[in-house]
């Protein structure tokens, strides 16, 4: 085809976009309506062009496959394994990012048959080695909510500490104790109590919080140590 | 060339190899006997075969460009400004690793002139965006040390404290207080203090160290935060 002849032929990009719905978490998947592993799940990716930087590349791909556009991706590492690709020699760079799923529509697109968003607990077999691009992408979220504060990208503007601790349980895979997780938290000095409560809901309304966006960027840079 | 047939035209591999070294943190740099950029200095580099994983291809270009065998290394970024390379486009991805340099002979190879060690503080105008690719492998090495223990590979078996000090000083490039420092590094059970000294110093000989090598791994897995 023309239109591939100004791509690289070696060289592909897929992405892992994570999301927190309903107090899961969640990754952004495609179905494939081109060969190879036409009807496969996959990780949106494609082909980068040969006049195209890597980030811009990333977020192109992903627009055209999955419709989600200006969102900040962050490379995570090449997987290049001999046989991933089949027929030809595709070594592909995976790129990953954090967004709040409500605030996107997701619009199936080039080669695409169908986008949605996935629970992590219910991963299908995805395509190629993407299962493996997928644990690897997780397991650095995993590593990094130790390090530094996440949430500002997968949260709503204003949060109750439940969500917030749901976030890092749906994460971790772990459950944490209440009183232990909101005494580590709020040690921090990264939340600002809002005067605020909770609306709509059925039982005792709780308060809310937002992130203390000085210390938010100041942690992120510097890097901590959140002991969960 | 027959003998470039088999290999990606897309897609190379550069080291940035790291050693410590009288006091002084080095990296291990090739002057290339090839064109592009004939006589420069650049990060041992080359493309990888079609039928070889990452791994295996950056073993193999670091050996056959330097005469460096056997260490492990590991990923750092890809690479994939448009105008990186000249004439055509190549996306490169980084690999870095720590080792000792008394512990390798350096052996110029495949298209070398020389190989040598050069301090950081005198490190050369390099090929195509190879000081851009140094710069960010450093980075990750200053921001691993205070999550993680290093030393193992680029210390010898036994050391001083003093010498573990100007290990960190070196990496950071800050200079520490004795007292603080030994303080902070001992409070980690990292280090097992042995009945000998220093031999062959004109001065009081110091008493030597070396890891734990358990604790090293289990805070090696589990990441600490070295608040220096």
């Amino acid at each position: 085809m023309a239109e591939e002849s100004n791509k690289l032929q070696e060289l592909s990009i897929d992405c892992v976009i994570f999301g927190f719905e309903d107090h899961q978490l969640k990754i952004l998947l495609y179905q494939r309506a081109i060969e190879p592993e036409m009807d496969q799940w996959a990780l949106p990716g494609g082909f980068i062009k040969i006049d195209e930087d890597l980030d811009r590349s990333a977020s192109r791909i992903l627009k055209e496959v999955t419709g989600v556009n200006n969102i900040y991706m962050q490379q995570i590492n090449a997987f290049g394994a001999v046989n991933r690709y089949p027929q030809k020699r595709v070594i592909t760079i995976g790129f990953y990012a954090l967004i709040n799923p409500g605030n996107y529509n997701i619009v199936p697109g080039v080669g695409a048959k169908a986008a949605q968003w996935f629970d992590i607990a219910q991963i299908p077999v995805l395509s190629f080695d993407h299962n493996e691009i997928y644990l690897y992408a997780l397991n650095i979220l995993r590593k990094k909510v130790r390090y530094e504060p996440i949430g500002f990208e997968l949260l709503p503007e204003k949060f109750t500490l439940t969500l917030i601790q749901r976030l890092y349980e749906a994460v971790l895979g772990i459950e944490f104790d209440v009183r232990n997780f909101r005494k580590k938290l709020l040690k921090m000095n990264l939340l600002i109590k809002l005067p605020e409560k909770q609306e709509g809901v059925a039982h005792r309304a709780a308060n809310l919080y937002k992130f203390d966006k000085k210390i938010y960027n100041e942690l992120k840079g510097k890097g901590f140590m959140f002991d969960l």
